[in-house]
């Protein structure tokens, strides 16, 4: 059809005499001057109809419409305050994550609930809170995937022999001491689920995580990235996750099976997974993610649906969604995503990640696990053992292997970093029943106070180093 | 600091023994070949200290990870089947969002509840549906945004004064239509909460709908986007929207207060807080935007925290969050928005939308409402109605403008498209108590027959003006 020209139309362009603005805000204004008072006339109206001639029922108060409020108000809440606190950690000289943690704290019982319980009843009802969980979901599986994607992305050149046995070392430390620890608290603080092993696997699992996306973070703001020790602490990392991932698989498809033909049939299911999508699945996936490589909505569209699948799969086999995810970041191609990648990630961090923040700080009440001297002596000793694991293996094993002191000793120091994945493990520990909610608190604390320490440790090496040299100069 | 070289760790590259692929892939493969076989043995020696070790109770086998396995496979398969069925509606000469209801209505209980009842109950459990609910309302409010920002970038350029008169016709014509439907159907097939005056008002304001976003889709695929009759039927669905939705926010805020001082309170909250936002947020908002304008991710939280903001606004005053995202994306600047308008309305489309269609196909069964005669009949009487209203309405009011016959059949078969928004509405009622569960599935039944037609309407129309000026070319 060819459109005839609707001259007529413009010789007359105000035929019924309304205002009309001829600026493209017209609509808004137009809407308020010529429409609204006579729909206040018709409202009016339809009052009096309606008060005349209801013989129903009214509806109750308290409908769908109601929690539509707190659901909108506590998602705008949440993103908001995760980005200030953000702001505020870097204005400090902190990784965001630490204040992005702190912002779910905040928001959660152990601030706003017991500064202002009503406003924290408002905002996070019981009706609420499984549409957050969800956002949180999705906010992990997705980050898993790309720490998944980091790991795979990590080059070995030439480092790979020296950071697999460095990265061990990272998990030793730390497990032994984990594992030492299990034993002293193991009948007050373990969660109901725990039996002794399994309780010992998990904390020193828990005490040997590091925190890939914020290990890659600090290194990019402090100019590391490309450098060698960057490079090796970024592969220490990934094998260490690699290890502690395939752990915590192992010991969630055990934790609470009732008998151990369950566990083994769970346990064989997980590594028939893990052979399928190495083998089958990654480099079918290699193909048909380069195949659409021109049509970027199809290619994110499988990219997502294979995510949330791989998700379902390990979450139906009967260990959590997160390793189905991290899996598949694991088998997806490396090189072509990586902006696709970059993409998820924003707006995961962005409009997700908070949630689980958020959900991290409601579960965690400071004030009804009792804010006692056996917490905070728990905590401290929890902190020091899992500082020193963290910090001595990885930095002995690391000059055994040939690098310097003040190097090795910043190994240690960025492997120490366990911020945003250390949470993802707890909340995993207290939904098996791991943890008793006591511990929750203590393991949330230590994973604050090991992330908020790596910058000013960092700085502190460095001013140690830069003294040294200039004393010392005799020594190069 | 300056990190000192590591030579030293690449002259020992393998000294643990362990073969490290060196190609990037190498954590995956490492995974397998060297930590599983290991950690399988660790599982078993686990298993063992389980069963020996456990004193206490076993979890229950339905815990929060069963869920997430059906939160993520129906997540999955929910945006998959809409994109398919989008897919499949463009092969046969529709607008996707033909399709995409479709496919909405496919996984609800008429089509996939009936034949696979086990499928159907296992993939949306009530333990999920709360979730799927809380993206629907976020795709919801991000429409209804981009709905007002597109009515809003509608320009006026001189066919203001045809527009509005034959935008009014367009609603006055289905509104009559609706009124005269509702006094035969009030009796068996309105809502619990509706009074005669509100029902009629409803149905009225539900029939005069038009849906821009379908509208633009089918202007933009004919290549009638910039002509003039694609621009004045823009136009006219911009300010009939805006009409209808002031009508139907005030009928929402009638509807159900128990006295009529409460509806007059709802309705001043309302139309102060269309003035608050139009005279006040507006300019603030167009200042604030365009200084953010080198700080997208800064920007895009405001903008996204705003929009929440008045949706829980009008939510909270009473009327359904949707009006408050519309008035939001009237208010808000729309030159320099339109990248990130677009970006927004194709996630959410991609990714939150199809979770409101789902929806939509939850709550439409057409089994429960008895798919027999009389249904059939409303259908077609309310079909009828609707699109004669609609198509007659603007065609006569156009003609009277002095468009030509054809660009004026044109139009009303335009403005007929009901598509996506209509849906929003008629969700609305069911939640308000105006519908019926059975009026609820005729009216989808019309929502889909109007926007299908539309197409197939103007194609008949292009050959019957071809015809006509083949054969009567002596006429020009």
């Amino acid at each position: 059809m060819t459109p005839t020209p609707t001259g007529t139309v413009e010789l007359d362009p105000r035929p019924s005499g309304t205002p009309v603005s001829r600026r493209g805000a017209g609509a808004a204004v137009y809407a308020l001057t010529a429409i609204l008072p006579a729909l206040a006339a018709v409202g009016l109206l339809v009052m009096l109809g309606t008060s005349a001639g209801t013989a129903r029922p009214v509806p109750s108060a308290s409908g769908p419409v109601e929690h539509s409020v707190q659901l909108f108000a506590a998602i705008a809440v949440v993103i908001l305050a995760a980005r200030l606190f953000g702001r505020l950690a870097r204005g400090v000289g902190q990784p965001p994550v630490v204040g992005e943690i702190f912002a779910g704290l905040c928001l959660g019982p152990s601030v706003l609930g017991a500064l202002l319980p009503g406003v924290s009843a408002w905002l996070f009802p019981a009706e609420v809170r499984p549409v957050l969980q969800g956002l949180a979901d999705l906010g992990l599986i997705a980050l898993m995937f790309v720490v998944g994607q980091e790991t795979r992305q990590t080059s070995f050149r030439g480092q790979g022999g020296a950071a697999v046995t460095i990265a061990h070392a990272g998990i030793a430390g730390p497990f032994l001491g984990g594992a030492l620890l299990a034993s002293l608290l193991y009948r007050d603080w373990a969660g109901p689920q725990a039996s002794p092993v399994v309780f010992a696997m998990f904390l020193g699992s828990a005490l040997s995580i590091t925190a890939f996306p914020v290990l890659a973070r600090i290194l990019v703001e402090r100019d590391m990235f490309r450098t060698p020790l960057g490079r090796l602490s970024m592969l220490c990392a990934a094998i260490a996750d690699v290890v502690a991932w395939c752990l915590i698989a192992v010991m969630t498809a055990v934790a609470g099976r009732d008998t151990p033909v369950r566990a083994a049939l769970t346990v064989t299911l997980v590594l028939a997974y893990g052979v399928v999508m190495t083998w089958l699945v990654r480099p079918w996936l290699a193909r048909i993610l380069t195949a659409l490589e021109d049509r970027p909505e199809i290619r994110l569209l499988v990219l997502l649906a294979g995510l949330l699948a791989s998700s379902a799969v390990t979450s139906a086999i009967g260990i959590h969604a997160i390793f189905g995810a991290f899996l598949y970041g694991l088998c997806c191609p490396s090189g072509s995503l990586s902006r696709l990648t970059e993409r998820i990630n924003s707006v995961s961090g962005l409009l997700l990640l908070p949630f689980f923040f958020v959900g991290t700080g409601l579960r965690t009440d400071v004030w009804r696990s009792g804010l006692d001297a056996s917490l905070l002596g728990v905590t401290v000793l929890v902190v020091a053992v899992s500082m020193l694991g963290k910090l001595a293996g990885p930095m002995l094993m690391a000059r055994s292997t040939g690098l310097s002191w003040p190097d090795s000793a910043s190994l240690g120091v960025l492997l120490n970093a366990r911020g945003l994945t250390e949470l993802v493990v707890l909340n995993l520990g207290l939904a098996l029943g791991m943890l008793s909610e006591r511990l929750f608190v203590v393991l949330v604390a230590m994973a604050l106070v090991t992330t908020a320490a790596t910058a000013p440790l960092l700085s502190l090496l460095d001013r140690l180093t830069a003294r040294r040299r200039d004393g010392g100069a005799r020594r190069l």
